[in-house]
């Protein structure tokens, strides 16, 4: 079934997997091994303003990547699991943390290892690009690819349904007044 | 209403917003963070032909990135505000700077931190894959994405309305006469 | 002729080329050459999968590519054969080292130097986005392009006609019982 | 008017722009400036095929990027001139040094820097994705994009035209005889 604005509206926190989600997939591998991934500047913006809003944001990860870890860190979220093989257990852990229950609960994955954590979530979601298996899995299937905006498009749902102005909420938290 | 070729021939000052702008938005992340951005080199050409051609380049963003620093260097363009948040601000300080009017003005931003400084400028401009706000707040929406022609779309619109032929700039630029 | 189901199941190896099969083609070059190359985790994982499942996965390339070596170690795959100018030959020692003969054999390559690989296998595979040379001695050619899940595609085809479902493998190589 | 086969048989030396011909128009700027370039491995046979077929390859840059020079001593390319601001007469200097008169050569460049090279080779050409200005000064239009095909694309052209076939040339280098 469709995902309504009003549960949207209740999620306190947000699980995101890594790869194919915060970003396309790929990694950059050099000779010593993983050199650098790529991830999109729009989700980012998006984590930032859900966490400003109040929507705790978790990084699970199968992987133990420094690279995902430093840009964990540059966005300042506010749970990071790496290394967590499965993922259905590491999103409970966070859950607890944060007393979320589970339709207070969103999860984004793409592929077989998140299967667990997307049974878990009270909103299971998955980029336009996921697996069919994650796609035959989730109720809400983003428009946007994963590491081009899926994850901004999912926090633009929560923000909307919360009734929050993005461009408002980024102005005030600088200091400013909005112009627009 | 859209922008005339009278518009795009007044204008003096191009500023232009970084991620999703100057790229496609993505950034490489390493082990130590930010590794890389792309840059696109028909993009460049475009700010220098403009500066040839006397327009003024700004790149106005609100991080602090060596890499952008390397970029804008490379260019040689005429101004650089980085760790600008309040993008607005920033833009009006580079107006001051250069005595360009807003109606001399044009500015191109992708995202919500670009809604002030969409409306200083006279023309506000989105790249084709920007955020739907930042669309929603300009008068000129490009046919080409960030980070692939975005940005030259705009040059070769400003240069053209100004009857420079950019083949013919270039050449003498470069001590020849153009053979085209 | 297509490929049927029995033909799928039957394959204990699975001998993949790299540019162009395990990545899109590119190359990154920095000032000292080779810099690093754009895997694909979700190609990854299928190879993973495959090996869970007994079927033994090779690497075949002509290059001598430290990057390639890197991602093969970090896979775990079960033969890497690099500098093969002859890959037909490099495929027939590796199918000699598993004992599997042409009928359980696929090979996946994009170019002409695939030529000799793509007769020696009992299923020839090109990428969608291989070179016209490389479709046209193949039996299948895959949906999604190289190094964006040509070889994904590949191991779930396998994988499925074996009767494996790949979510509860993964559970299962993780210690716990799939909740899907 | 289109360029035939009987032209392209004639070729003895094919130029190459770098920026949006060899690759797709991006540049990674690191912190200290230009840090990689992303060249296609199938580009890459396709000249190194034509050099083996006795055509000479040129590459023709105004930059002094030793990320270029990496590339092309890797494919052992007959003439490299960077730092070349006026592409013309550095096409002019090739053409001499190989004796090829104008209908002899090719000149593949994407921008109005490419102005004067694409009016001195007897077969002007622009990758699908150049700009107007490149496209409406050359005789033929590849299919693929700088940086993804275009280069090869002509590099079959020529070699066709010839009456080579790639996979036998290929296997031949390689002291085997082709079994396709």
């Amino acid at each position: 079934m469709p995902v309504t604005a009003k549960e949207w509206a209740q999620i306190k926190l947000l699980a995101c997997d890594v790869d194919g989600v915060l970003t396309d997939g790929g990694v950059l591998y050099g000779p010593d091994g993983e050199l650098a991934k790529r991830f999109y500047i729009r989700d980012g913006m998006g984590l930032r303003l859900l966490e400003a809003a109040g929507v705790r944001v978790a990084v699970i990860t199968s992987e133990l990547s420094p690279v995902v870890g430093a840009r964990v860190k540059r966005l300042m979220l506010s749970d990071y699991r790496p290394g967590m093989k499965r993922k259905g257990e590491a999103l409970r852990q966070s859950m607890a943390q944060f007393s979320a229950a589970p339709n207070e609960t969103a999860y984004i994955g793409d592929d077989v290892n998140d299967a667990e954590a997307l049974v878990v979530a009270g909103i299971a979601i998955a980029p336009a690009d996921a697996s069919d298996f994650a796609k035959s899995v989730s109720r809400y299937i983003t428009q946007k690819p994963g590491g081009n905006g899926a994850v901004r498009e999912v926090a633009d749902l929560i923000l909307a349904a919360k009734g929050i102005d993005a461009a408002k909420l980024w102005a005030e938290l600088h200091g400013g007044k909005p112009e627009v």
